[in-house]
């Protein structure tokens, strides 16, 4: 990363994480030791909070706690959407049939999902994902949720905006098949996959995407582009 | 009800009733005032059952509390399947981890879900229903469930075996145009809907159920059964 930055090259972390403000993801990757800032992260309750503003809709949030405060500036009177992140332990019965009376009130339901994730393991276990009650609500209300986040493309071209740069200028490095490489790729970019965190061997006979390259690690990446520039 | 009974015709309920036992359910009707025993009902957690026992599937059960007996005689010890039924304030987040834990960790996930509502009106408002979550799980588990209750054909056609009729000399009657109309017709019954209960006008113009004819409350359905015996 160190090195990356160094070089002059623009850079931008673009992460699925709905359990937590940027402030907060951020601060647990500068504990690790990453030289990373706020302003450098592409996460997608920001990117839904553009939406919001530009189409003037007022959610009603089913989100994780720790996520509410990066809505703090949208006005959440009189819902005419639903914003559905991994709400984690705030998934209840009752909570889940709120957001649906909302939903199902309105003339047209406008569901927003920050990712389509079906599932992810931690250390007591595997969870199921947003994607798993965005698909519940999606069925209950006959509609089609709006999905920011990793794969979006839209997801991919907010943070080129952010950067300032075309997609053939940009790489995608990550270490998810379909959300990182499939996304990126999809939207004009070449994209890197790293055989590390996600990735698994199958990956490399994935049905539909497939990286313009391999990398064992993010060092080996970034050495390639350095050396390329 | 009491005019079919006597005319010698054979009558069976063909409830999707899964959030109490059969003897509960007919409890309650009798208390209404109907003329009705255990044996004449026709029910998804009984035809479960029967599905569970031919092929030697032990379920992981994620159902209302008051279902459960109906599972009573079916070995549950390290499931091979879950059956989801609706239930309710059972629908925790723990619950459905951990009945998608149970399923993504078999080699071929078998889920058997005892209805496809999308959602059901209660005093206290309108709830989500079985299917909901059952598409969370299809989702996560990347599994089509095996439906049981009405609309399935094979639900129909226990019912006809447990009568001893052929679907040509059966007759549905309901109030639901695609679960109780339509999934009677594709099994070869004919069937009336009902202007009561779930009825709504516009399920006249509904966009591939057609009933074969309409009436506007049960009486005037035996009344036309009656005058054609």
């Amino acid at each position: 990363l160190n090195r990356i930055k160094a070089s002059g090259l623009k850079l931008r972390f673009c992460t699925n994480e709905t359990q937590a403000t940027r402030e907060n993801f951020v601060k647990k990757l500068q504990g690790l030791g990453f030289d990373i800032s706020v302003d450098e992260v592409t996460a997608p309750a920001p990117a839904a909070c553009r939406i919001l503003k530009e189409r003037g809709l007022r959610p009603h949030l089913l989100v994780h706690d720790d996520l509410i405060p990066e809505f703090a500036e949208i006005d959440k009177a009189n819902p005419n959407c639903v914003v559905i992140g991994d709400a984690a332990e705030n998934f209840t019965y009752a909570n889940l049939n709120e957001a649906f009376r909302v939903l199902i009130g309105m003339e047209k339901p406008v569901l927003i999902s920050l990712g389509r994730g079906r599932y992810y393991k931690e250390t007591d276990g595997l969870k199921l994902d947003v994607g798993a009650y965005m698909k519940a609500l999606e069925y209950a209300c006959d509609v089609q949720a709006e999905v920011v986040g990793k794969p979006a493309k839209m997801f991919f071209e907010s943070a080129l905006v952010e950067m300032g740069v075309t997609p053939q200028e940009a790489i995608m490095i990550g270490d998810d098949i379909v959300n990182d490489v499939g996304g990126a790729q999809q939207c004009g970019m070449r994209a890197v996959q790293v055989r590390t965190g996600k990735y698994r061997p199958c990956d490399e006979n994935h049905p539909y995407v497939k990286p313009d390259a391999y990398v064992d690690n993010l060092a080996e990446a970034v050495d390639i582009i350095l050396q390329q520039l």
